[in-house]
């Protein structure tokens, strides 16, 4: 269970049907569900920002289902902003599944906001990515790196079932990940920036969708 | 001009000739430049953040220069985070000029320190983007609609000069800019997710690289 705020993402907890108590200052839109009329003081306390809007709720973590034919494979990502937009653009694209090795924990409440409600809509599977890609072997693994001589824009991937590796903000995806993939490759790029880690797994994943 | 901390960022500048003055407190590594050794309290004052590296610049801006084939226009761009971001993804990407039109200060402490070197490769121009398409009607415009019916996947532009109009985080482009565009399109989602601009202008400028 984790605790949650802000009208919006409460009523997207609500809609997956994941809210499961509500405690209030003033209004409170969720009479079929477990629910406190409490003083500011007390929202001021379960609330990690500034300026609340006067409800907080808590909500279950979405139950486990069938893995999704696109995967998300997360190795030691650190930003919650970061994992936040990986979330949301995870659920965009229909990476259903995202797999979390060693990362931020997603139930921080900045990773929370961030995702807009689609932490509501993700198969969360906490597990070392050596361990699932020897698991499960009938995915197709594709893994980032720098100094890969293929292009993103060149890739031809014909298979039903792929998961995309994305690495740490500085080191970028572990050397033996790269090893176990199928194949590894980078963005290609005008200049010699580096991208942030959401701006890139974005655009792999919206390519690959 | 403006001010800069950090030594990555430092360095940026003066690699692109941009670097003016220096102030520091222990370190100057650039000492063909105006440069003043200061005390921390004085570092501190001019300082943005709370941890400061005990070194700080005067930075020129950019001058101009000839207009790129791929240009980035912003509507009412707000936060300091998108605005970094999109430099980063335009420069990235070759989308080397970008046309501000009421957006937020390109040279805020925040958007200086997202865009990691790349606002000092980048040439800005502050003007109204109607104006501006209509004095430069040799490009061909594409503008972003959450409701168009074309989707980015199957665009095929075969045009060597092109303007991307992307818009404010809550309203997106104006209409009246859609209409003045000669394309406009979205990206196609899974979900019913909207994504962040900055995510979604990156796609772009990396699918029409």
């Amino acid at each position: 269970m984790f605790l949650i705020e802000g009208e919006h993402l409460i009523e997207e907890a609500y809609k997956a049907g994941l809210l499961k108590t509500i405690f209030f200052v003033n209004n409170n839109p969720y009479f079929d569900i477990e629910n406190y009329q409490v003083s500011e003081q007390v929202i001021s306390k379960l609330s990690s920002v500034k300026n609340n809007q006067g409800i907080v709720g808590i909500c279950s973590m979405k139950a486990n289902f069938d893995l999704s034919n696109k995967i998300l494979l997360l190795d030691h990502i650190q930003d919650p902003g970061n994992m936040g937009t990986l979330i949301r653009s995870a659920i965009a694209f229909g990476f259903n599944t995202i797999v979390l090795d060693e990362c931020v924990d997603v139930y921080n409440p900045k990773v929370v906001r961030s995702t807009q409600g689609a932490l509501f809509k993700i198969h969360l599977i906490e597990k070392n990515i050596v361990d699932f890609i020897k698991e499960y072997n009938d995915y197709y693994y594709l893994a980032t790196n720098l100094s890969s001589s293929n292009n993103l824009s060149d890739l031809k991937i014909q298979k039903d079932k792929i998961g995309l590796i994305l690495g740490n903000e500085g080191q970028g995806v572990r050397d033996k990940l790269i090893d176990l993939a199928n194949i590894d490759f980078k963005i290609e790029m005008k200049s010699m920036e580096s991208l942030n880690v959401s701006i890139a797994g974005s655009i792999i994943m919206h390519k690959l969708n």
